[in-house]
Order: C-alpha cells, then sequence, then structure tokens
C-alpha cells in the first residue's frame, strides 16, 4: 500500500517570486495534487499559505497547508531585494531536494528560480541551476535541456554561450547526443513509443543547399545519418523558420535545435506562461518553470503560477511514465 | 472624380501555386476589393477562374471576371514543373508592374512567388525578387524587408547571408538604417503617429551584461542611442527569447532583428498562413505573400490564398495611407 510519493519544490531565491507562486500553486492543487513538500523557510512562506512544518518528506494534510521542511534564512528576507546571506539556504534546499529524490523518498525535484548572480557572490561555482544538479547527481556533461509547452517541446543543442561561440563549439557528436538523450527521455518520460526528431538547421532556409552556410552539409546531415543508422526516426535538416509554424509542429515530438534562441523563441512566442523546463539525462526527475526569479514584481501579488504549477504537473507525470 | 486605383498582381511562376491562389484571392475580392489586374498568361489563367483580357491596366467589371493584362508564356506550363523558357514572362510580368505602379497607374504592385533557381538559369543576376524591385525603382542597397501578421510586425537587418557571415556583417550602421527606414514606413504607410521600435539583442539573454557575447554593447546599443538621438523611441537590447511572446507584443509596433531567423522563426511560429512580405524603402508600394511557390502541391487545389489575400488588403491599406 503506497501512496503516490510526493514532489520536492525548492525554494527558489526567497527574494523572489518563489514563495508567492508556491502558495498559489498550493492553492490551485491541494485538492488534485500533485502534492509536494516545500523545502522553504516555514516564516517566509507562511506569509503566503498555511503552512504545516513537517520533521520529515511527508505531504499529509496537504489540502489544508504547505507542508515544509524547514531551510532557515540567515537573514531577514524583503522581497525584490536579493541578500547574499541567504544563499547557503537556497543551496540547502536543492541539494536537499536532489538527496530526497535520489533516495526515492521524493518523486522527482521541482526547483523555483533562482538568481546566478546572488549564488556566485557566495561561491556557487556552477555555471546554472541544472549544471549543479547533475554535479550532485554524477552525472556532469550529460544534462540536456527541454523546453515544452502544450503545442512543442523543444532541446537546444548549445545553450547558454554567445551566438559566435555556438557557432564554434557546434559539431555533430553533439547533435548526437543531444538527440539520443531526447529519444531515450520521450520514450521512458514521455511514454511515446516511436519518438519523432525533427533535426534544425542552422542557417536562413537550412543553407538553401549551400548558398547560405555549410553547417547544413558538413555538421547537422551527418549528425541526422548517425541518428537513422541507431534506428532514431530523425529528419531535416529543417528550414528554422518553417519548422515551428502551426502545420509543421504536429509532425514531431521534439525540435532539435542548433542555438538557445532558436529554441527558445518559438516556445516563448507561443507560450502562453505554461512552459516548463525538463532536465533530461539526470538519473532523477527534474523540472522548473520557465521563467526567472522577476525580482521586479517579487511580493506584489501580480506573479502567474502557471508555469510552476505546469512544472509540478510534468514531474508528476515524468514520475509515474517512469514507474510504469 | 478618381475611383480607387487597382493593384498591379504578378504572376509568379506559373508552375508554382501562383494561378491558383490567384484566383482563389479573386474569388473572395471579387465583390468587396481590392481589386487588381493579374500581369499573367490569359490562357494559363482561364484553367482557374473566368478572366477577361483587357489592353490596358483597367479593372473594371472586376466582380465578374479577372482583368488580365498579357504575358504569354513561350511555352506550355505544366504544375509542378517549372520551365526556363518561361522565365522572360515572369520577369516581364515584374517589369511591367514596376512600370504601372511607378507611373501612378496601378496602386501598388502585389508579386507572386518566384523561383530564383529557375530565373538564374535564364540569367537572372538579382540575390532575390526584393533586390529585383529596388533595382527596378533605382535604390538598390535601400530596400528593407517587413513580414507583417496580425500580432506582431518584424524586420531583419541581416537577411539572406549564412549565420556566421550575419555575425560578420552585423553593424551599427545597418541597424540604424533598418529602423530609420522601418520608423519612416510605419508613420506613413501604417498610419502610426509614433512608431515604437523594440531592438533584438544578438546573444541569449541580450548577452547577460556580456558574459555571453560583446554584440550588445558594442554595436547594438550604439545604435539605439543614435536612433534615440534622431528623436526615434527606439529602446532595446532585448532578450530575444522573451521579446516576442503574448506580453510584449503589445509593447512595440515594429522588432528590428539582426538576423533572418530571429525575425521570421517568431512571424511564422504565430502566423496563421496571413503572414505579408512587405517592401520598405520602395517608391512604390509592394506587399507579397510570405511562402514560396510551393511546386510540391502546386495544381493540386490545396493551396491556402490566405497570406496572397492579406498581402493585397496590406497593399491597398499602404496606398491608402500614403494618399492621406
Amino acid at each position: 500500500m503506497t501512496a503516490r510519493r510526493a514532489l520536492a519544490l525548492t525554494m527558489g531565491d526567497p527574494a523572489g517570486i518563489g514563495p508567492e507562486i508556491t502558495a498559489l500553486a498550493w492553492q490551485r492543487l491541494r485538492h488534485t495534487g500533485p502534492v509536494f513538500v516545500a523545502l522553504a523557510d516555514p516564516d517566509m512562506l507562511a506569509q503566503f499559505a498555511p503552512i504545516r512544518v513537517v520533521d520529515w518528506f511527508d505531504a499529509t494534510g496537504f489540502a489544508d497547508a504547505v507542508p515544509v521542511l524547514p531551510m532557515r534564512l540567515a537573514a531577514p528576507c524583503i522581497a525584490g531585494q536579493p541578500d547574499e546571506r541567504n544563499a547557503p539556504a537556497v543551496i540547502a534546499s536543492i541539494e536537499a531536494a536532489v538527496r530526497l529524490a535520489t533516495s526515492g523518498q521524493a518523486a522527482g525535484v521541482v526547483t523555483n528560480p533562482i538568481s546566478k548572480a546572488v549564488l556566485l557572490d557566495a561561491g556557487f561555482a556552477h555555471p546554472g541551476h541544472t549544471e549543479f544538479l547533475a554535479a550532485l547527481t554524477g552525472v556532469s556533461g550529460q544534462e540536456i535541456m527541454m523546453l515544452a509547452c502544450p503545442e512543442l517541446r523543444v532541446v537546444p543543442v548549445t545553450v547558454h554561450v554567445s551566438l559566435r561561440r555556438a557557432l564554434n563549439v557546434l559539431n555533430t557528436e553533439a547533435i548526437v547526443a543531444a538527440a539520443r538523450t531526447t529519444h531515450a527521455a520521450l520514450r521512458r518520460d514521455f511514454a511515446i513509443a516511436e519518438p519523432r526528431l525533427a533535426i534544425a538547421g542552422l542557417n536562413p532556409h537550412a543553407g538553401e543547399a549551400g548558398h547560405l552556410g555549410d553547417e547544413e552539409a558538413l555538421i547537422i546531415a551527418p549528425a541526422i545519418a548517425r541518428l537513422r543508422a541507431l534506428g532514431i526516426d530523425a529528419t531535416g535538416p529543417y528550414p528554422p523558420d518553417t519548422m515551428f509554424t502551426a502545420l509543421a509542429r504536429p509532425r514531431y515530438d521534439a525540435a532539435i535545435c542548433q542555438y538557445h534562441d532558436q529554441a527558445l523563441i518559438p516556445l516563448k512566442t507561443l507560450d502562453m506562461c505554461g512552459g516548463v523546463n525538463i532536465t533530461l539525462g539526470l538519473p532523477i526527475v527534474r523540472t522548473s518553470p520557465d521563467h526567472g526569479t522577476a525580482f521586479d514584481i517579487a511580493g506584489q501579488n501580480t506573479a502567474s503560477p502557471e508555469s510552476l504549477i505546469a512544472a509540478l504537473h510534468m514531474a508528476a507525470t515524468i514520475a509515474a511514465n517512469r514507474a510504469l
């Protein structure tokens, strides 16, 4: 007799919109689930919702109050004013969530937004949230970012580098690796038996037969050939401007994109704030909303919880698919 | 006493979808306008709609038949099989339309799609349709491409070059020139008294304060400063992935984009086939649908006329605004 396991929700930067969207997500989900335990400062969260402090990972009574596994802040938290003295608690919340998921107590980790700048000042040495999670779970370099909304899933091969550097580092191996990880995740996490991958070109019109660039012929087409030899339904390279139209989107399960904005522009253009960031390639389930800390509007109760709610639903769905 | 002037509609490649979408557009517009004269082969077009051959630019009786100013094809036309022997007629149609607009007989030029490859074989020496029109009207190098749909207007600063070359040729002057032409067109052609221009960054997160590229600081911010000094409401550089969201789009009248796909991906992702290509910087009005010849579906009567209809409406609106 096992109840469905709860998700671990990190606090994120407490001066951002994390606390208020956590409260709003709980309001929406309290009677339906998915249930979660917040790894946060109880006094902080109590300003936004009824809470119940728990001593271990236990979501009993979720309908009545947010279960909070305490991560105490070192300094008073003022909305919109991040304080690096609270960075250790922010980091501890992530570490605890990963431990709970790795041990199987939590079904997965959902992370509220952090500010890399604040954590960097406190000695955080990772390029970002996702890389930190990969390091904590011992798979550094294998993490792949997927962004998903109801109409589209995208995976950028190169991510947080300048566009010029993206052109310089893009290579066949990286495309193959991203596509293979995506293919495995679509099968395991999304229960798609025969995933179809659309591989984007890099240049306008996918290079127009070499007139507008040669990366399609030299780098991308060989990756597609390798993937097809592995039995993966990968097609392309597609002209980037026409592969995200309403007519084209239903023809594939995920688009493998060559650079950050090629993936994120169509996703965010479509998305009405229900976009989810999913980290593929980790041993644990991890999702997050696709927005940042939003310090500029924190504490005003105007932030939308839609992306966080979608991230919680997505994590629960992935965990359920993995358990099948 | 002057009736509203008609538009000149070129034939485009007769083996593409041009003839059938011309007929469908006429069916939709015959009782409402905008009225047009097709510069096409009468026998070809008569396969798709009732036509009336005219000896001069005259759209009388538009409700009953498509007025056709004859441009005779040299070879039989087979849908889906372009024939370079017909290239001279395709080019003559464009030249005649420009003459009619330059002389003031036509309110503007709307062009059906051509195939550059077919025309190149026949000696056509221009990089594309738009550059040919700029040459014909004596303003080579001043032409600027705008793509518009009901939700968004975008203008790419660099267009038909590889992404690597776009990075290498992007410069402050080009951004300022594109933005000034756009600003003038928004006032004159779109009747927007105080146009707001959103200038895109180039790199992820608009360079994240220099961590992800320096083009924002070195090239784009100086362009914005120059534009503002000229009294133009230009702001940015904006992170490319968040500037096209539903929340952001209403905040500007046009987005100035640094490369082809940065402009065309959001436009085509949004667009439900009503996108229009507008050439700014010409002395005449010129619009076109935002799709190609579609040889693969030509003659099957499955092509959508929506973009051509939108292009006809847009040309009529611009001509009316210019006449005020």
